[in-house]
């Protein structure tokens, strides 16, 4: 029976501390409902961080990773979905995953926001500045959320997955 | 902490009643090894009854759909990967693979046999006829098996995963 | 010996009047200077029109199909590449060209913007709106222009391919 | 106007010496007919050697790189499109070409033949042997050709794109 999987995407090499906290919260929390946790599956960042997150409530995590060698693997990655295909993989995170939900930005994470919309899936953007915000509502008016707290986050894709 | 995958590749449609009574006591053993079962996720022929022997057994199974639509995966599968590339993804199975165990064939069977020796990964035949090991010895001496029985399929993937 | 080929996305259905007209110009311009024309393929919007242009100038079009049947191109197209891997393959158009230029937007061309910035391509965008041209430069300096006529476009593309 | 493309596939760093020849007078013949050659890219083997006959009598040569970098494409490359997406690409290579032709054999070479079989284009063996022969008719009596001279390959794509 498929299990509903949560996709949190953010920057890797270039992620900020603030990012990597919320991550590894969301990581947690998204464990703690029995969700499985989804990211781009490398050892760096916030895909790194939620991952560990989950670990610590004991979580399931799967990475979809850009490179065809499962050992560039974040250590916290129990399934490590090896791809080759470098970052057209963006899509399949987005494809994958009941919800996403983006911890900062950075040019992969906006493909993955706009492969998104594309695609017809939820987009919950975590601490988003007003300029984002105001740059992707102008685009679509559904599908997207923007939210200032881990609580906040979990709490609406409650609200997407009934 | 990476799990072992061990995938299971056959014929959707077309799959005959022994590939899949073999897929399914393939499924159910690698569940009992504690090994994840990773197939190609349809609800069709070899990859359904893969996953559902692992169910059977309690086991963790991976989907990684051709379509974009997790709908389409088995009911077996615990966490479907829709890549949304077609048969393009057969090189996402063999990537995402410990080892890789064919049961019966089929084009798409021989698609990911090939691209598992084109990555250099293990694959073990299960029940394959002579013309077709004449054939694959003829293109590599190393990395390719055949087998008899699942037991002994489970026993080579043993000495291979060491 | 490999051509240059300029890369022009945009929106497909919902392209607008003035941005197919734009594209026509683009597809032109870009025939004129004896680059070849990349596009989506498909037989809508800005694919099609800038195609049109271009082979209204005898020039060679490319086109990189999400689906996997080439009948779906645009008539104007000439090599038509069928990826079947939706739309995973805005990276592919991305890779593939020397220089992108957008006309209008859109999700699928936003994605196409961040996959080229994130691939170190420059991506050139004609007539876009202020708000567009803050989110983009706050994300990254370089590899992004913002041009307001297709002559300005064309002149930009010389100077990034010397 | 989509031109007619046909695809040359064969061993990269492995090729024989016959193949090479071999493949080089296809890639001439098919450019004398006015067809586009369509292979996978790379500065090796039967591709190049595709290619260069090619251009010997002027055609137009597109390659399907399996990396990111185009500068990796045959000299004898026009178009080179680079997807970054590795060996995933030899289904783009299938559904890309109207017909496809190989001209020796290797891993790669068989998964190409059976991911053409798979999207049911037809393929045409070069002087394959009596084993592989048995091995592909066994699974298909359709689409599959087994010819013995560059001129009966030419002549059979001949029938099958009319």
């Amino acid at each position: 029976m498929r299990k509903i999987a949560i996709g949190v995407m953010g920057a890797g090499e270039n992620a900020t501390v603030i990012d990597c906290t919320s991550a590894y919260e969301l990581g947690k929390a998204i464990a703690q409902q029995g969700w499985v946790l989804l990211t781009g599956g490398r050892n760096v960042g916030v895909m790194d961080a939620a991952s560990r997150g989950a670990k610590s409530a004991n979580g399931l995590t799967v990475g979809i990773l850009p490179g065809s060698d499962r050992h560039d693997a974040s250590e916290a990655v129990d399934i490590a979905i090896a791809t080759g295909m470098g970052n057209a993989r963006n899509n399949i995170n987005v494809l994958s995953s009941d919800v996403i939900i983006t911890c900062g930005t950075g040019a992969g994470t906006i493909s993955e926001i706009a492969l998104a919309l594309k695609a017809n899936k939820p987009v919950i953007l975590l601490n988003s500045e007003i300029e984002s915000q105001n740059f992707w509502q102008k685009l679509s008016v559904n599908n997207i959320y923007f939210v200032s707290s881990v609580a906040a986050a979990i709490a609406t894709v409650k609200t997407l997955i009934l």
